[in-house]
């Protein structure tokens, strides 16, 4: 039985870490837990947020994954060191990557950092930035509206650059060159926060920095999967799994050949 | 005493990983291994390749590293895998952390390396990069008339301007976005590279994206240096001092705020 990179999101969102870690490494197998039924993650208490990433990664490690993946820059911030010294698994999350892709990227040593009010409130992006470079500025703005602008499919139209423009008013006319996507929804909207920020800006998507992280760690430890290996994908939500059927068919319909199996998982109370 | 991250090349060209390190991650202390006296590595037979970089780790394990950075293509392409079953330090080489960054960020999936003759003969970027993604299309060029244009300082002239556009003239007219300086001098050409391929190709710099690699793995790890370091690197070569002196100094002097320390390493035959 092929080891899988197990992967949990408060709901959809961390499906963006999913497709490109199906895109950069496509014979790994994916085990992806949405908690749709608790969704959003961003407004709760962080205890809250603790205890029921741990009863997810309590569920996923029944399935004896070979790393987990916080695919929720909110759980992220409040949960993965808990996380860390409770299981024996590789266990990653969205925001070192991200930060680590702009320290790498940046050249005026200015970076951006766009999230929920929890991501931001909790400063983990600015202590994971400064944690591994000292100088570097960091501006950070939340940007609530971006969600539900991202939930209704709601991508290119003129009202949300409208928005998008408004909510990133602050970061212009800065030295700022590189701009963190601190939230997993928020490389639906890259094209409207792109065309405001400029061409000079680049954006750093956590989704791809995350599933390029994931390459480097499980080539490390020599746990890539081999390359005659067709795996069978398993998606899990605790919601109303034909919602989540569609959003995740309609998003990662052109990676994989099979439609994704959405379970519903009774055993987590709602 | 703090535990480094040695890095070894056959000459000066691992000083841009160094380089970059010291940008990403400031607090880790450097050891740094030149093999002037036998440089170029290129043309050499991969037998004689692999005992040269095991005598240079066998005297850099002396130093009870951290982790170890293979960071000249050639001796990353022919013993990487010796050197891994041969000590116990995490090791990694500079093709991996290139080919991981391209396939993590073309869209085309038409990616094109460039390097040394003997780069290019071992297929070593080609393997990297269809191991992670057998979808990709791999365009190689080896330009061999790139590292005595780096060697003579001359990195901006129309000389060299109308040498990198009648080297690269195979790549263009393509659907290649992403390239591959798969040569650790070849950053001193970029922008005329950037100049002769277009503005679409992105340009992947192995020096950075190795840097990185090691910072993922560092923290992976939990080996990170702390924030109140203020590391002392030590630089070793195996041939003329001062030449090697002037060349780290001139390329790392606004990185560092004191001068390398060149030491003549008389224990490795030449």
């Amino acid at each position: 039985m092929q080891q899988a990179i197990a992967v949990l999101d408060s709901g959809v969102g961390g499906l963006t870490v999913v497709k490109e870690v199906l895109r950069q490494l496509p014979h790994e197998k994916i085990l992806y837990f949405g908690d749709t039924a608790r969704t959003p993650y961003g407004p709760r208490e962080a205890e809250e947020v603790i205890t029921f990433t741990r009863e997810i990664v309590d569920y996923l490690v029944q399935f004896n994954p070979k790393m987990i993946v916080i695919a929720c820059n909110t759980a992220t911030a409040v949960a993965l060191e808990d996380i860390r010294t409770r299981v024996n698994v590789p266990t990653i999350g969205v925001i070192n990557p991200g930060a680590r892709a702009a320290i790498g990227r940046t050249k005026t040593g200015v970076v951006g950092v766009i999230g929920t009010e929890g991501t931001i409130k909790s400063r983990a992006y600015e202590w994971a930035l400064k944690r591994q470079s000292p100088s570097v500025t960091v501006i950070s703005q939340a940007c609530s509206s971006f969600v539900p602008l991202v939930e209704d499919g709601n991508f290119h139209s003129e009202e949300t650059y409208q928005t998008v423009a408004e909510s990133l008013s602050s970061l212009q006319n800065t030295t700022m060159d590189c701009l963190i996507l601190g939230c997993t929804h928020y490389p639906f909207l890259a094209d409207s926060i792109s065309k405001v920020m400029g061409s000079e800006v680049t954006l750093i998507n956590s989704a791809e920095e995350t599933a390029r992280e994931i390459s480097t760690i499980l080539q490390e430890n020599n746990e890539l999967a081999g390359i005659d290996v067709e795996p069978v994908h398993q998606f899990f939500c605790s919601g109303d799994p034909r919602k989540f059927q569609e959003i995740a068919q309609a998003w990662l319909e052109e990676q994989i050949q099979l439609f994704p199996v959405v379970w519903q998982v009774s055993s987590i109370g709602v």
